[in-house]
């Protein structure tokens, strides 16, 4: 895993999961990020890093607002982009993955950033694509989701720079969240001082300890001490599977709410991948209140984006 | 309405509706748009006066004409042009409006194109959106289409340069019709010598009158001394709804035929918003005929939207 | 036909057709293909040839594969490029096929590329269109395939340079193929020593031989002496029609295997225009083999439409 992701130098070739990286090199990807961003409230400067590159947003899974993400860092890097939603493409044909893979390598592409509802892909992929391509993974299954994590570390370094000191929760379907598991992984390699997960014994897995977080299943009580608050999106489908009760229910039990809030830290911010289910995982008022910094993720989610996607096209035989 | 669209020095901001705009606005935007015109039959050069900027083309509701317009306006503006088609959209996962406006503000954004069935969208979304946004409206419900009328101006004004001389007649289902509403308003305002509305009584809306037009019932009559002919599209959705006999009762009563044609003043124009229904509003001889100038409205829409589009975008702390 | 692909001064002005193009015409676009082929592995420069001009993807039928090529290529040339699925759009709305093209002609485009599942529609449109517009054919229903046609010959001419030397083989349902008619003009224009058709009797036209080709309805048999060995896919829904007995039939008796293709030259190079349907015409170890160029024909497509887009867009009044 980790060989595959680094060159014999060390440096970033594909960016398929956190595990395993060192926090030297997320270090590095936050840094470079930092270099994106403009000003306070400035947009991002068109940069000409990756001009006369080709990248493949190469998604096999609906989602507008990744895929958007994906696709303005590309640009504000000058890169081309080819945007391929294969659910509607040849795979109707009968194509394989390996050969799609194959013909579009043989177009001279050189990124594949790739979304897939199997865990394991955007490795696979990275496993048998040619050696000059690079490999990003944009969420597989319930494996991964390294960029969404990355810039929710970037969003929290911006905020309080010294993860040492952080108590960070995580609330909502563990289980099932690609997005947790990558946090998780982040946030102990940076040193936060706890990471908790907060959920119904149902949406954590077993031996969730092992991944190095403390357990807790009570919203009112993991909250004490807390300096930041992961939200996690419900995805409504679990109430189908009897996993949940109801969604009033869960929002009484779990839901963020102003009151509930006041638990933690009064400095504590409060964060979620998006799209929020109002009224289900957090309260209005919380999402839009002042401790929010959930637009604050998205605005970042580009220039991290911009920082990995420019990392991994380095020139390999680079120093 | 008006304070919203303009900036405190009374420049563009966002562009939603005609109503209550200046005739020096108008004036201004046509004027703008004839910069960018080429000599006869030329195409319109690239301008490199956006760059950097990012127009997201936002539409609820599908044309496949109105948006491959505002997309090469766009590109001819040397922007980058985001399209998003919200049915297929994360929508889909329950994201209301107003988030998915604060998501793509988030991303650094510079302006939405919008398009959606309910009337007053655009307005909402201009209400709602940050300071550094411009908003234009592409068409909402049944209530606008400003850019649609502008490049109709433009296309008179090109041919017939002073409107106080002008008696223009807009036939066809002014009811329903965004386009006939946002072309009373700009005639108006522009000091046309009459706007005479033609059509079924189940057609018209009640108290016409009051938008300013003069009212006739019937084709034969009403295209006495008229300058400019503006036929509408039928919605063939409305004779589902009993407002309309048959599409061949229509084309007998409100068709507009060569024969028809030779009421109107001899150098008279023939105009369509398109798509046009051959043998239903307008027969194919008249559509392709010498009067027409339906294929150079699509033409101008290109660089009229260009000049609605930078200068909605110019800085809004200048002169 | 001819007379409609050629200026006056017999420069090629639309690409619809291979038939009836000159030997030198064809070479042409050859030369013209390998002056943008990098060295070998080199991906493909970005050079400004078709600057400021746009190219419209005109697809009424799905095909990832060729669309993204052309767009590729496209882009290399540094042309904007407007991607039009137009089974999803204004057609939707009644729009003829005519209107359809006069509207984007009055919108300054410069070129259409077009795929549609009825024979002649590319035709149709070059003899419509205006006279500054080029169109290009990316497939009409059963009746040409030209530039994959042109990117066979490409790939067969890098690896055997005389075309007086070869006798190649085109395997499979001739009868529905547009890419093997092509193929069979381009080969015999360019002076192939023999174009052998091998297939079963229901997959052949009547008078196939009046194309000018020899025919075999044995694999075994017809793969003697043979230099190019060029499979067509299988188009599963003609099992359906009872032109086909089954796939594992099928593949027995005309389905390319390690064994069968001993039978051909020793240095026989092996084609597919892709998708391939492992197992089906072809078994994998071939389809991966070492006489395998299924990949390199993949990427001398970019060059090779890159070729024959620039060719056709230069100003006519040229020498």
């Amino acid at each position: 895993m980790i060989a595959l992701q680094l060159t014999t130098e060390g440096r970033l070739k594909h960016f398929l999961t956190v595990e395993g990286l060192s926090r030297n090199l997320l270090t590095e990807i936050l840094d470079t990020a930092e270099s994106f961003v403009g000003g306070p409230g400035q947009p991002i400067k068109k940069v000409p890093l990756l001009r006369g590159k080709t990248i493949v947003n190469l998604f096999f899974e609906n989602s507008t607002r990744t895929r958007t993400t994906f696709e303005l860092a590309a640009k504000r890097l000058s890169a081309d982009v080819l945007n391929m939603s294969i659910a509607t493409s040849s795979t109707a044909k009968g194509e394989s993955l390996l050969d799609t893979i194959r013909n579009l390598e043989a177009m001279f592409v050189d990124m594949f950033v790739v979304r897939h509802n199997i865990s394991g892909s955007a490795h696979f992929i990275a496993q048998h694509t040619a050696p000059h391509i690079s490999v990003i993974n944009a969420g597989d299954g319930q494996h991964a989701h390294p960029t969404q994590a990355m810039l929710d570390m970037f969003t929290i370094r911006q905020i309080k720079p010294d993860f040492a000191k952080l108590r960070v929760a995580i609330i909502g379907d563990i289980l099932h969240s690609r997005v947790a598991r990558s946090q998780i992984q982040a946030l102990n390699t940076l040193g936060a001082a706890e990471v908790r997960v907060i959920a119904p014994k149902t949406l954590l897995p077993t031996h969730v300890e092992s991944l190095g977080v403390s357990v807790c299943h009570s919203l009112t009580e993991g909250l004490k001490d807390i300096d930041v608050i992961i939200m996690l999106r419900l995805q409504k489908e679990r109430m189908a599977s009897a996993l949940l009760p109801s969604e009033a229910e869960y929002f009484k039990c779990f839901g963020l709410t102003e009151s509930k809030l006041k638990i933690a830290k009064t400095d504590a911010i409060v964060m979620h991948p998006g799209p929020i289910n109002r009224g289900v995982e957090i309260e209005s008022s919380v999402a839009d209140g002042p401790q929010s910094v959930i637009l604050r993720q998205v605005s970042n989610g580009i220039a991290v984006r911009m920082a990995i996607l420019s990392m991994a096209m380095q020139p390999q035989g680079g120093g």
